[in-house]
């Protein structure tokens, strides 16, 4: 199974690399652009076929590596 | 308009930073995790109705910043 992992800086958490990508676009003449937030998107391949199981493990993955809850969320798609 | 965008390293080029995460997890127990890869996310959001006109800029910001397309991909999605 494959799954896709995003993970996003909470709404109310400063996003210094956001701002920054805001202001260079801003700078080469994209107006238009408000606020960018940015977050990472992973793809994980994972064995087997038990589809309940994949998703436990992934929320587990989730809370104990991929995402720092204090700060960011996530959530995440199967495939497969 | 809000839009998504994911950049996503090319399937023929490395990911350390993917292999490393592979490597933590199955430390960590999750011996079923095969391939990771890890991409951003990225929400930007941007003023107009005009759909045509913000996907050509996107694409636009995409080729000369947010993507690095020797080595990365990228899609986008618009909402709104």
């Amino acid at each position: 199974m494959k799954a896709k992992v995003y993970v996003t800086i909470k709404e109310n958490v400063l996003d210094p690399q956001g701002n920054a990508v805001q202001g260079a676009l801003h700078t080469m003449g994209f107006g238009e652009v408000g606020k960018v937030r940015i977050g990472k998107y992973l793809e994980v391949e994972i064995a087997g076929n038990d589809r309940a199981k994949a998703e436990a493990q992934l929320k587990e993955m989730c809370e104990k590596l991929l995402a720092n809850t204090v700060v960011e969320d996530y959530r995440f798609e199967l495939e497969g």
